[in-house]
C-alpha cells in the first residue's frame, strides 16, 4: 500500500479508552469510513489483490464488516454473503459457536449462502483476536465453499489473531 | 430502471411467512445480494440519480443498511455514516427514540457524523412503515446535515411509509 493512504488511515484512527470495556483501548474507525477519499481508496487498496483471484463472493462479518464487504463485493463484481449474529438470518442458517477471551459468541450464515465451486473473500473491519474470523470462515467451508482469504482494514498485531487464521492467506490494510 | 433487473430482483426475492413474528410475510433479500450481476445492477442503479447531486455522505441504517450504504458511498465518491441501535457507537452519540407499530426503538449516530455543509443520502435495504428511515433522517437533521433524499432497495409500498418522509425525495428500486 502507498505509505500516504497508510498515514492518513492512522491519522483518522480515533482510540477510544475503556471501550467496550475497562482496559481496552478501542480504534473507531468512522472516521476513516466518513472520509469519502480514504474510504473510496481503502476499498480500492484491499479489493486490488483479488481483482484476479476469482472471487464469487465476499462475506461481510455483521456489523461493521457489513459497510466494507458490500463495497468490496461491487468492487470485485462478487455476491456479497451476511455473516450474522444468532437469530438475525430469516431463513434457515447454519451456526458456529466459538470461543471469547470469556465464554462464548456465535455466528450464523445461511444454509444455501455458499456452495462447491464458491470462492469466498472473508471481510471484516479488524482483525483482533482471530476467533470471529475463524469462525466466518468455517462456516463457509462447512457449506462447501472455498475461503480465498481474510482481508481486514486494520489489523491488531498485538493480539495474534493472524495465528487463528489457517488455510488461507490474511491480508489487512493497516498493522497496529 | 430497466424492467429486466426489476423482474430479475423480484424473482430472486425469497418471501419468508410468518417472520419475525405471526402474520409477516418477510421478504429476505439475501439471494438478491448473493447475485454478483443482481449486487452490481442494483447499487448502479441505485446510485444513479444521485451521481451529479452533490452527497457528501452516504448514511446506513444497521444492519442490512450497512451492506448497501458501503457500496452506495463508494459509487458515489461519498463518505459513509453508520447509523446504529443503541449502545453500539463507541464514540459521544445523539439518540432517537421514535414510534413502532407496538412500543418504540432508538437509533443513534455519532455527534460528529455529520454537520453543515452536508448532502446526506440515506439508505436502508426496505421501506416498511418508514419509522426508521424518518428517524434516521432526523438525526442527520439535528447535527446539522441536509438530506439529499432516502434510497431503498424494496419498497413496500402498502405499509405507506413514504407517507412518513417529508422534505426529501424517495427512490425505491422495486415496488411491492
Amino acid at each position: 500500500m502507498s505509505s500516504t493512504l497508510d498515514h492518513a488511515i492512522r491519522q483518522k484512527l480515533r482510540a477510544i479508552p475503556d471501550y467496550p470495556k475497562p482496559g481496552i483501548l478501542f480504534q473507531d474507525i468512522t472516521p476513516v469510513l466518513g472520509d469519502s477519499v480514504l474510504l473510496r481508496d481503502a476499498i480500492g487498496e484491499m479489493a486490488g489483490p483479488f481483482l484476479v483471484a476469482g472471487v464469487t463472493h465476499v462475506a461481510g462479518i455483521e456489523a461493521r464488516g457489513f459497510i466494507l464487504g458490500g463495497a468490496m463485493a461491487v468492487a470485485l463484481n462478487a455476491g456479497f454473503i451476511p455473516i450474522r449474529k444468532p437469530g438475525k438470518l430469516p431463513f434457515k442458517a447454519r451456526r458456529r459457536e466459538y470461543a471469547l477471551e470469556y465464554g462464548t459468541s456465535v455466528l450464523e450464515a445461511h444454509e444455501d449462502a455458499a456452495g462447491p465451486g464458491n470462492r469466498v473473500l472473508i471481510v471484516d473491519d479488524v482483525l483482533a483476536t482471530g476467533g470471529t474470523a475463524a469462525a466466518a470462515a468455517q462456516l463457509i467451508t462447512e457449506l462447501g465453499g472455498e475461503i480465498v482469504a481474510w482481508s481486514f482494514l486494520l489489523e491488531l498485531g498485538f493480539l495474534g489473531g493472524r495465528e487463528k487464521l489457517e488455510g488461507a492467506s490474511v491480508r489487512s490494510l493497516v498493522l497496529l
